[in-house]
C-alpha cells in the first residue's frame, strides 16, 4: 500500500503531520517514510513544548549558518543562494527516511514522538513524502 | 513478528544489547528497529573498542553542551533540566529507526558492529525498542 | 530477495551507486540498503552538481577534523591513526540504513537525489552495502 503526502512549507522550521499518517496506517506491519528531497529532513520528535521545535531550528540554523555567514566562506555551491549549501548539510545530519512499526492500525509511536518534515530552505515548498505500507 | 526491548540506562552513554536483537530475529527478511523515546536515540558502531563509545559521548556532549553552558543561553526549552534540550537536539542527529537486513536468523551486521542505544539523558531510564521482523 | 554492493573507495567523499542499485530492483515494495562498516554512511544527496559533494565532504571534516587538530585532543581512541575515530563520530551523524519506497520497478527517488556511500578513512577500502528488497 503506497501513497505520497504532501506538506507545505513557509520557511526553516518543523512541520507535523502524524495526524494525516496516522489516519492512513492500518492492520500490522512497518512503515516506511521517505522525503523526495535532498533540501528538507523527517524528524521524530517531541510534540509536547512548540519550544522544542523552536530549539532544534535555532540549534541547526547556528551550528550550519547561511552561506553569508564568514564561517562559511570555504562552501562552493551557493548559486541558488545562502540558504541552499546549508540545507543540504543539514539534510544530510538528519533523517530522509523512516521506519515505523504498525501494531492493529497504530504506529508504535511514543507518548510524546511526533512526525515532522524539518524545512531546511526559506522560500515556501510543498514537500511529497513518500509512504509505503508492508502489512 | 514483533516485540519491545527494554534497555535500561543510567546516564549519557551507549548501551549495547546486540545479543537481545540475535536471539529474537529468525529466518531471512529485514529486521526493523525503532526506539520510542525523543531524548535518545540507536546506533550501529563499532563495539571492538569501548574508547569508541567514551569519545563518541564526550564528542557530543561538547558540540551540545548542557544549557547550562553561555553557549547554549540561546535555548528556551529548559525546565526540564540542563541536559533535556540538547537530548532532543542529539535525538535529531542521531537515528530513532534502523532497518537491518537478516538472512537466514543472523543480522547482516559487519564484523565490528554492534546495536547500541545512546542515552542523553542524565536521569536513569528504561528505554523501549520497538522491533518488528519481517520474514 | 538479497544481494550486497560492493563499493571502491579512495579517500574522504561521496561515491554514487544509484545506477547499481537501480539496475537491482524490481517489482513494488520497499528496498532496505545497510552499510556494513562503522567508518563510512549511506547518503540521499543532490547528484546535479558536484560542488555539493565537496562542500559536504568539508563541511564535516571541519566540523569533526582529525585527531592531530588540537580541538580533538580529549579523544583517546587515536591508534588506527588520526582519521579513525572522527570516522566513527560522522558514522553516527549520518545513515547507516536507508529504506526507499520501490514502485514499478523504480526507486521512488525525487529529480534530484542519488545514493552515496560517504567514505570517511583516508586509506582506499571496498564497502560492503547489504541490500534487501521487499516486495
Amino acid at each position: 500500500m503506497q501513497t505520497t503526502f504532501q506538506i507545505p512549507t513557509r520557511g526553516p522550521g518543523l512541520y507535523e503531520f502524524t495526524d494525516q499518517v496516522a489516519a492512513w496506517v492500518q492492520g500490522s506491519g512497518v512503515l516506511t517514510l521517505f522525503v523526495r528531497h535532498t533540501s528538507c529532513s523527517l524528524l521524530i520528535q517531541e510534540n509536547a513544548d512548540p519550544e522544542v521545535q523552536n530549539d532544534l531550528r535555532n540549534f541547526f540554523h547556528r551550528l550550519v549558518p547561511p552561506t553569508t555567514d564568514p564561517s562559511m566562506a570555504y562552501l562552493t555551491h551557493t548559486y541558488e543562494g545562502p540558504d541552499d549549501m546549508p540545507a543540504h548539510i543539514k539534510a544530510a545530519m538528519m533523517p530522509v527516511s523512516l521506519s515505523i512499526p504498525v501494531e492493529n492500525g497504530r504506529m508504535r509511536l511514543g507518548t510524546w514522538q511526533g512526525i515532522y518534515l524539518f524545512e531546511h530552505r526559506n522560500a515556501p515548498h510543498t514537500r511529497q513524502v513518500a509512504a509505503y505500507l508492508a502489512v
